[in-house]
């Protein structure tokens, strides 16, 4: 197994530091050679969409990737819609699939499918290594490509991972590309005005990044705005108040009427979630001009300094008020929720908002809490929440992560609670329980059907039976309680936040 | 929103009675046409690979499909691993696989994906609707693919199905096919003899089947075996002792070593799970003539009642012999596992066996039992027992399901509990914990590393923490109790299958 070693000590060469697993036989080799890449941190999961999804939290933190290991097509299809959010997001996973021997697959064996076909929606790259030779050369461009585009699939059959050949030693990397272009910086300088909206996305927003953006829009009287699901933002101090285009298009497209001119800093074109009967798909109106500064998934912080620089916006910004201490104490709706984590959230904390309708307003609350990163569905596959901020926290053990969960989009991916129990993390999960697909009743009320079906509401019910999240966290190994009050609440996140390792708040919303 | 209630009504005509669901926004349609849809069952899975599962149960028993209703590519890529198995199994089931609306896909949004790349591996038929005018011809294909072939992938997207245009009605479906050939019942009649192996599979095999091999076995002195992992097999009167090849390459390969002559009845050429290094990868020699008197998916009865007629296979054979009444009353090891099993199950069960290592003995023992069915893994991919079950119990709400769980392979698909609760399902689920994925120590071993490693070692084990499966039990609404000697087992056993509704024992495995 020369080979399976020979790739994790490349891996390890390259700085990937831990390994998010759901192995199976055909990753046997691979598993064996961890134990000779001791920098390399294995993460067991019980199920590949909590591998994937952590995978993308990490990636997210370290801006460098983490290996995912998982177990032909099968695995691949349960970590899928993760890949799909990480995808989105572009962040670097290089993620290793286990595939029959390559003698093996002409007997279509039970296990065997098309690996290849499942990977490639959620893969900006991806080869299968047909050969032990050539197996270091496509590990090495699986974490280049990881690192400038998004996650890699790399399909490892398990004769060419058991191989003892010496795999060919792989060319050095190139020489890191510029991510940057100022060839328009200047003419955005001159289109920023009232009628412009100045879109914000990319890998990582810096606190940089958002203040110059906070200082364009009050020099120039520009709309300056985050994309919708941003992958990462970080904030702290004048750039926090920064606001995001809202989730419905309805009210995008009515923010953004008065728009002519669209600058893309590191985000894509604004358009809807969903199409629905007679409901606009594009945000800004038809006519307006489109200029991209920086492609998706660039840094945009020194694009948007350059521009702050050329339309002198060096204003003083306010800081954002402070947040009420003590929120109202009685049933908590989403106000007092938001209020509540506005007022708890740590020092440079982590927040992984999975949170839909119930945590609304948090992010906008969150402007005046202490500075903090904030991470975001960027694909809208649910059951994204409770493994991105496993990973984030393998990546950021000093820092406390928290998880903004909504109850139904939990269950798809429950068990990322024992892997947080099981690594020790500092992880406080706060589950968001209005017994249902809330979500759902809203966009079916979208979509032109007023009264809600009998099949619908059975369909859209969680309560029926009711789910127990503090049973489910202690089945899993992790302490939880129940809170029906917003002082409850706030004890609650005081207290988790004060005691090492991960904790469960089942908060009921009202 | 005509062409989701022709869509519905449609499919209601045809003999569905059944619909899985985890919808989303892009569903929204089709869930409010169910309310006109008064005959199919909609039933609200947490997550799609539970959806999966039960439709793949439902379809194994009533050898009709159900719908299954996913959203996008991320909700599908939720349910591949169950459709990969039903798949293999060739089970009837039409999904619906909601898309963005047509128009809407050239804005690439942040749910798109090429859902038909992610499909294609597990469907026998994939198609998408592009207008209402073609939905229901499609629909009736769909049908008519899953009934002939195994899982029908229709990929809709939401305007096809919110349009108030009416679908062109479809042709009337062909008349059923003949589903046997004769052509090569007397050749194998002159084939069967001592170095003979006539191997069963296919979609169900009866109990008249099964007994027919037994006969064909006594009388010509053949090898007569059901292929590793069946779909469905009724174990009733004189064919409940046939055995199946067995799952360990090895053993399976010492098992055929004196075979010239392979008879395939519905099963596929015996191949490995999995290859190994220095092991073999077809089990039967490669000398070995090999002739197919039914195709892998086509019921085999009248094939074999036939052949028995043919050699004049008319013994009578003994009935498997009794279960010890009360086992071994000690710690549970897989034989008192199995003896417990045996003794206690009701008349007429369904036993949907994903038990991996410490199921071992039950099929063998269970051949002494009660007539029932058995349904196994049959493609590989863990996480199906108890979606399988689930399916099960609602296509037949008169018999006892009884879920045969391993512990690490129950984690994959635990929210399935919740859906039995809900729709108060009488199924049983044994979760056999032995605090590790057992399996993989066998296979690291088999794979030809002999110590275990210590990265091995720890991603093999489930016991830091110690999960707590009556806890995640009550968590989801089922009762629950956990038992750590056989004669608790018995008692819990018989109490589960006196008692309507699902329950939950946690066998602690020595």
């Amino acid at each position: 197994m020369k080979a399976a070693q020979s790739l994790l000590a490349l891996a390890a060469r390259e700085g990937v530091r831990a390994c998010f697993a759901n192995p199976g036989t055909s990753e046997m080799h691979l598993v064996a050679a961890l134990d000779s890449a001791p920098d390399i941190r294995p993460v067991l999961c019980l199920f590949e969409g909590v591998a994937t999804g952590a995978a993308d939290g990490y990636g997210r933190m370290m801006q460098a990737p983490a290996l995912t290991l998982l177990h032909l097509g099968p695995g691949l299809g349960n970590g899928l819609a993760n890949l799909h959010n990480a995808y989105r997001a572009r962040t670097p996973i290089v993620s290793l699939i286990g595939e029959h021997a390559t003698y093996h697959r002409v007997n279509n064996p039970p296990l065997a499918s098309d690996i290849a076909s499942i990977a490639r929606p959620v893969s900006a790259w991806l080869k299968t290594a047909e050969s032990a030779a050539e197996l270091l050369i496509l590990t090495q461009d699986a974490i280049e490509a990881a690192r400038q585009t998004g996650p890699a699939t790399l399909i490892l059959p398990a004769d060419v991972a058991w191989s003892d050949e010496e795999p060919t030693a792989p060319a050095p990397p190139l020489k890191q590309r510029e991510s940057f272009d100022d060839g328009h910086w200047d003419e955005a300088a001159r289109l920023l005005g009232p009628r412009t909206l100045l879109l914000l996305g990319g890998r990582f927003l810096s606190a940089n990044a958002c203040a110059a953006a906070q200082r364009i829009a009050a020099k120039t009287g520009a709309l300056a705005l985050i994309e919708t699901f941003p992958v990462r933002v970080r904030r702290e101090g004048a750039g926090a108040g920064l606001k995001r285009l809202p989730y419905l298009s309805e009210m995008a497209a009515a923010s953004l009427s008065h728009i002519d001119t669209v600058i893309l800093a590191g985000a894509a074109y604004p358009v809807a979630f969903f199409a629905l009967p007679g409901r606009p798909t594009t945000l800004a109106p038809d006519h307006a001009r489109i200029l991209e500064i920086a492609a998706p998934g660039f840094n945009i912080e020194r694009a948007l300094t350059s521009i702050a620089a050329l339309v002198q916006a060096n204003i003083d910004l306010p800081r954002a008020g402070e947040a009420p201490v003590n929120p109202n104490g009685g049933a908590i709706d989403p106000m007092a929720l938001a209020q509540s984590i506005a007022a708890t959230l740590p020092d440079n904390a982590i927040v992984c908002d999975e949170s839909n309708t119930a945590g609304l307003f948090c992010y906008e609350a969150a402007a005046s809490a202490a500075a903090h990163d904030w991470l975001t569905l960027t694909g809208g596959a649910i059951g994204q929440g409770l493994p991105l901020a496993t990973g984030a926290a393998i990546a950021c053990p000093d820092r406390r992560v928290l998880a903004l969960e909504a109850d139904g989009s939990a269950l798809y991916t429950i068990q990322a609670l024992w892997t947080q129990a099981r690594e020790g993390l500092h992880v406080t999960n706060v589950i968001l329980n209005n017994g249902a697909y809330a979500i759902l009743r809203l966009e079916m009320m979208r979509a032109g059907v007023n009264e809600l079906s009998e099949a619908a509401g059975a369909l859209f019910d969680l309560k029926h039976p009711a789910i127990d999240f503090c049973a489910l966290a202690r089945g899993f190994g992790v302490p939880a309680e129940r809170v029906e009050t917003a002082a409850k609440l706030v004890a609650a996140l005081e207290r988790s936040f004060a005691t090492p390792g991960p904790a469960l708040i089942e908060v009921m919303i009202r």
